[in-house]
């Protein structure tokens, strides 16, 4: 330590999450006890922030800004997907040079994580002095280096809630609209589909079907499995990644091939959901729904994981205190303690192992007939909720004795 | 009074809400006052559960599930969506002779409200004694002579928090993926759309663009509209209608005339909001994105409105209540109070005039432009979401001074 005071910047990147603003908080809170830190600076809209030098500073917000800030959805500093070029990280340096900016702090996931990385490895080859430290962030959980990823317990609490509200919905329906599918988000990593097992109280209940990307599905199996829970209970729920893919790999839906158009001749993007609801419907006869609570999955704060709120503001925390400690290019990690109880420590990861890699759900989270999750996936994901989902009423229903004939209605 | 114990049976019909249950024990708890009425039953999925002889009693129910119930969304004694012919109404009321029961009670839209007046009116030409009260329910909002649906209340807060979730999701990311369209319940009424307005707490803030189906709309007129905000703010968000329609009264998206067929070959079935973003993805050629929140707006009981779970509890009573003063062929209605407090008292409309009538937006509540709603509907929809959505966080965003030339990039 030097005693002059180096300046902070910090950015929110891809995709925002319920709780991605606690990382933001986090970080200035953690910064503003530091004497070592100078200014602590926003970038608008991620690295864009930066090659345009739209810069704010955020050691004037208010304290009561930055408390509204954490119950608050989307990305406070705006968010981007851009493509870093090789030729923009000069221009990203000379930025942060005018700024006298030596910390460099970035929310994002996977790619996020690579724009970092690089940032740093230009730094360093061009001896300037900058620590680089990544900020994990993703509904998607598919970071790897991390036990999960701020942002999913919400997500994750959020579909758990939605698909067993419109399941049991389905289920009070019965024979008048007796299937029902919900698309989850997810193109590749099926940890959030995954989650909306924890809907259930016991086997039967909704979803009885979970698919992800992780597994090729058959489309005749698909329509087996519907059938036989349609059969046994006169009704089904089915929770369906948005990126499913077939036996061969290709996206359900894309893989189609009917050559549809639409009303502009171009083809038609018709998704995994509206193709088996179509497929389903088809088979069985009978009347199929679905819903695509889309990007409500990311932004419903008002329902968020208290844990995860809580571990989305520490991350931001223990990204400070790592430039603090003289660390550079990592990543915060969460890391499980092993035991019965959750306890979570803040590690750091290299950037480098972070940026090129995608965390999956590994087989053993996965029913061998790649229709449901086991019960290692629920003990995974039941903490990052925040505690149970509150227990539903069940009427006994007590029949009472017949005293007529049969209807033949 | 005969001082004979009269039995009683409680239906619910229709789509189910995330307070429908609320109705159901209100009737249960406030029937458990009265020593005039005998057992309580239950008709399993509404009237189907008469047809069939499909009966539980009631009384035998714990008042622990009978407590959760008022949490648990879905309708607990299950639904049906069945029209009732002439032939059914003798085997209704031998069912319900055979049975001693002398109340009835029905939870529902104006369909159901229909097949309870049509009960009514076979019971008095056959001379039996029967007292028929309707419980109103439905979150289209959309039942005469009432101020206002149980259910309506809790599926606005539910719509209003979701677009601004999702609506400030989309602010963020910008000109990334700056225009997203929700698709909000409501064929012919647009109530539940309207509401989503409370979203805003200030005029810019999204959604920016309301369509409901009182009001045709013109294609080129909404993409022009969408224009303007996607100009002004760099994003547009949009809550539009299931059943919108156009200048010429039909449903946009099946009125688009393609010929599109499915994987199957049928006619697709292109909602109006697949369409409005397949058009307005073309004419401002930025890339759209669309949530359908679907069945979760009538069953996300993690987010009830407080006022609207009381009222939908306080009509079940006010109905037994009913018929203890010796009323039938009534529902229950909410009427409000005038003056600046929101104050609702219980009342009742005879069913013949609610079963028959659709109440739709009145023109005072909708924009001249059409692609909006007014200050009148904001002061009726306000109080029954329960008190005012949390305020967001926004950053000031105090600009750094700049110091390096203009990216060009």
């Amino acid at each position: 330590m030097t005693g002059r005071k180096r300046n902070a910047v910090v950015g929110q990147s891809g995709g925002p999450t319920a709780v991605i603003n606690n990382s933001l908080v986090g970080v200035i809170h953690e910064a503003l006890q530091h004497d070592e830190i100078g200014r602590i600076y926003g970038m608008l809209r991620g690295i864009k922030g930066v090659l345009n030098e739209d810069l704010v500073d955020l050691c004037r917000e208010s304290p009561e800004t930055l408390g509204m800030l954490r119950d608050t959805p989307s990305s406070a500093l705006g968010t981007v997907r851009y493509k870093v070029t090789d030729a923009d990280y000069d221009r990203i340096l000379e930025v942060l040079m005018a700024h006298d900016i030596e910390h460099f702090f970035y929310i994002g996931g996977n790619d996020s994580m690579d724009t970092a990385h690089k940032v740093h490895l230009l730094a360093r080859q061009k001896g300037y002095e900058l620590q680089v430290i990544g900020v994990p962030k993703t509904i998607d959980n598919d970071l790897a280096m991390t036990d999960h990823c701020p942002g999913y317990g919400s997500a994750a609490r959020f579909v758990a809630t939605a698909i067993r509200g419109s399941g049991w919905d389905t289920m009070a329906m019965g024979e008048s609209s007796p299937i029902k599918l919900m698309e989850i988000m997810g193109r590749n990593a099926g940890w959030l589909t995954a989650a909306t097992a924890l809907a259930r109280e016991i086997p039967e209940d909704p979803p009885q079907l979970i698919y992800v990307p992780e597994r090729g599905v058959s489309l005749e199996k698909f329509v087996d499995d519907v059938r036989y829970w349609y059969g046994r209970l006169g009704y089904c729920v089915i929770a369906v990644s948005e990126g499913l893919r077939n036996e061969q790999g290709r996206p359900i839906g894309e893989a189609s091939g009917t050559g549809e158009v639409d009303a502009f001749g171009h083809p038609r993007k018709a998704g995994a959901v509206e193709f088996l609801e179509g497929l389903v419907g088809e088979s069985l006869g009978v009347k199929t729904r679905h819903d695509k609570p889309g990007y409500l999955q990311r932004s419903f704060t008002a329902l968020v994981s208290p844990v995860d709120r809580e571990e989305a503001y520490e991350v931001g925390r223990a990204a400070v205190r790592a430039v603090i400690a003289g660390e550079t290019d990592k990543m915060v990690t969460l890391v499980r303690q092993a035991g019965p109880e959750y306890v979570v420590d803040m590690g750091l990861a290299p950037l480098a192992e972070v940026a090129n890699a995608e965390h999956l759900l590994p087989p053993e989270y996965l029913n061998e007939e790649g229709n449901g999750v086991t019960e290692a996936l629920l003990d995974y994901v039941r903490p990052l909720i925040g505690g149970p989902l509150p227990p539903y009423g069940r009427l006994a229903k007590h029949a009472v004795e017949k005293h007529v004939r049969p209807w033949p209605g």
